[in-house]
């Protein structure tokens, strides 16, 4: 009772002193926004990151920073999100910035590379091991800002037609796979294509391809590859883990109120949890529903590992080379790594290799 | 050019709309909310949790919403923040909910069980797996409401003074060990015994106690442990993760409008990432200057840890035969578990165990 007389004392007091100050009201412009995503919307939880940051946005704001999202090719095709954003067309996007590698291999960098961070430690880096700020320099040559928003976690290896089990079986592959995964892929002999999602399914049931990388078994199975190919590989030695970001013009940042801002940043937090989080509560689901209808699972062997990872080191090397930035941030990133799997491997690794193997002994129902 | 006239004919708008309307300001009320820690400042990355909270909500609500934190005993004993939120004495709090393990033993399912969930699993569980509304139900009862803000990640097995080899060198040893954890280790004939942060250090010294788990590298090195004790064990078997909450009583939490309730809700999203990425990015450091110092990294034997994990399951069985909702939350949560690790063992800890196989044939400069 007490509490509630306080509580209408209080707020009679601050209507009284709105009436008095309407310029406060000036601080919380009506915005709207246009969000473009490199995603379609049936890959729901990788599009569903823009629609949880307009989301908590709109609320956070009461409603007066609105957001609205396209889906990749509603307004702008899927690829073109980053020079839409890059030249103002569109205030916001939602994509894998390793899209634009063709552009500067440094995009590849704010997404994933093989064999190096896994969703944890790139999330680390970024924000705790100058990744964030390193970024940002070079993002910011493209009038582009990011905010990560997302992580789609260890990528399958992929689907392939026929059992693959040594790094001859790999030459002369034609293998769907972009950027600078497909240039390592190269290095050892096979042929990466890039081919758009809705392309890939026909090319894999016409041969035209003897296989495909995309995402993990809760999107992959949205695709059908298990009905075209039957062997599913991991693990992902390309991809650890894409870091979804959502990119953001930088004069359309610059012109936000700061709270706006601060909407904007923490709602990504928030979809980048729940991105996390979705996959991994849907991804033994849809693993269970492919290998049930016929998939194979297989594990690269130790010899295709090997060369691959040979080969993606000669390749950042080669990279660096020609590629300042590419040099700096990537020698932080493989710091950074070194130094996390150091205390990992004694602590969550540890903990998960122990919880594995005990958990067998255990009772069904508790 | 032309985007700056529309920004500014936008904005001459709603200064004029504003004027018209002063009502706009009644919805973003000055609030003021005193925040209560159940961590020391001295635990910088834990208590930064409130502190990163406050932040960005501020900065959300154009300093309309304030809330001002303070540590452990500054106005309420680390120990009381369930009470004193719960009660209505503060508004918010920010704490480890199984420090109220005696109240309850659901109140320690919130934040983390032996060989159970990992920081990852936990997550995921609370948001996708149901997690977060059967615990909103038990704790309404409390008039509180929960939401994550954090996670320490697997906590260490602890310091021993001497090293520990068997089962029966646990019997009749004097071990700071709390809540169900606590119980646990007294199933297998070990002391738990219950000392607050400050006390351990003089106690292990002298001797009256013969080892201490806490946190981490990071956090029990400022607690100056290797100085006493010389073994460092892992994995830890009764924590994989600690989540850490911001509660909020749930009279508080009704009165605030909508919007600031959003901006608090993803203010804690990214106080969740950033401890995290904060303890990823400084427990290496911690733990090579901790080794450097002396100290002798122990794994526990398989032997201690499969007994261990029977004691849990059968403390478990136990607590469940006689708290219904403790029996039904806990089931929720293993078969969670059992499903996570399921594609979990093919897909992220694959992609690490590779990753650690590899990476010392790499060069150490790109």
């Amino acid at each position: 009772m007490h509490r509630r007389r306080i509580l209408k004392a209080g707020l009679t007091g601050l209507a009284a002193s709105a009436v008095a100050s309407p310029a406060i009201a000036q601080s919380s412009p009506n915005i709207s926004w246009r969000s473009v995503s490199g995603f379609p919307k049936s890959l729901d939880v990788l599009f569903g990151s823009a629609e949880t940051v307009a989301k908590y946005v709109g609320e956070a704001t009461d409603g007066k920073f609105k957001i609205q999202t396209f889906a990749a090719g509603e307004i702008i095709p899927g690829l073109q999100v980053v020079d839409s954003v890059s030249n103002g067309t569109v205030e916001m996007g939602s994509t894998a910035l390793f899209f634009s590698h063709g552009k500067d291999p440094v995009f590849s960098l704010a997404t994933s590379m093989p064999f190096l961070l896994n969703a944890r430690s790139m999330t680390a880096w970024l924000m705790e091991g100058g990744g964030d700020k390193m970024l940002g320099d070079f993002l910011a040559k493209f009038n582009l800002l990011r905010i990560s928003s997302g992580n789609n976690l260890m990528n399958m290896g992929g689907w392939f037609r026929k059992e693959i089990n040594t790094l001859a079986d790999l030459k002369g592959l034609k293998f769907r796979i972009g950027g600078f995964a497909g240039e390592v892929f190269a290095r050892v002999g096979g042929v990466p294509q890039v081919i758009a999602p809705g392309d890939i399914y026909p090319s894999l049931e016409r041969g035209t391809i003897d296989g495909v990388e995309f995402v993990c078994p809760y999107d992959d199975e949205k695709l059908g590859f298990n009905k075209v190919a039957k062997y599913y590989y991991f693990p992902g030695w390309h991809d650890g883990g894409a870091n979804i970001d959502v990119i953001i013009n930088n004069a359309s940042w610059a012109a936000l109120p700061k709270h706006y801002q601060a909407a904007l940043r923490t709602a990504c937090s928030y979809a980048h949890q729940e991105m996390i989080s979705r996959y991994d509560a849907r991804n033994t689901a849809a693993l269970r529903r492919l290998v049930g209808s016929g998939t194979e699972l297989r594990s690269f062997s130790p010899e295709i590992l090997a060369g691959l990872h040979k080969a993606a080191f000669e390749q950042y090397a080669e990279t660096a080379q020609k590629n300042a930035t590419f040099k700096t941030i990537m020698q932080s990133m493989v710091d950074f790594r070194r130094d996390f799997y150091q205390y990992y491997r004694i602590s969550d690794y540890a903990f998960d290799s122990m919880v594995m193997s005990l958990m067998g002994s255990e009772p069904k129902s508790i």
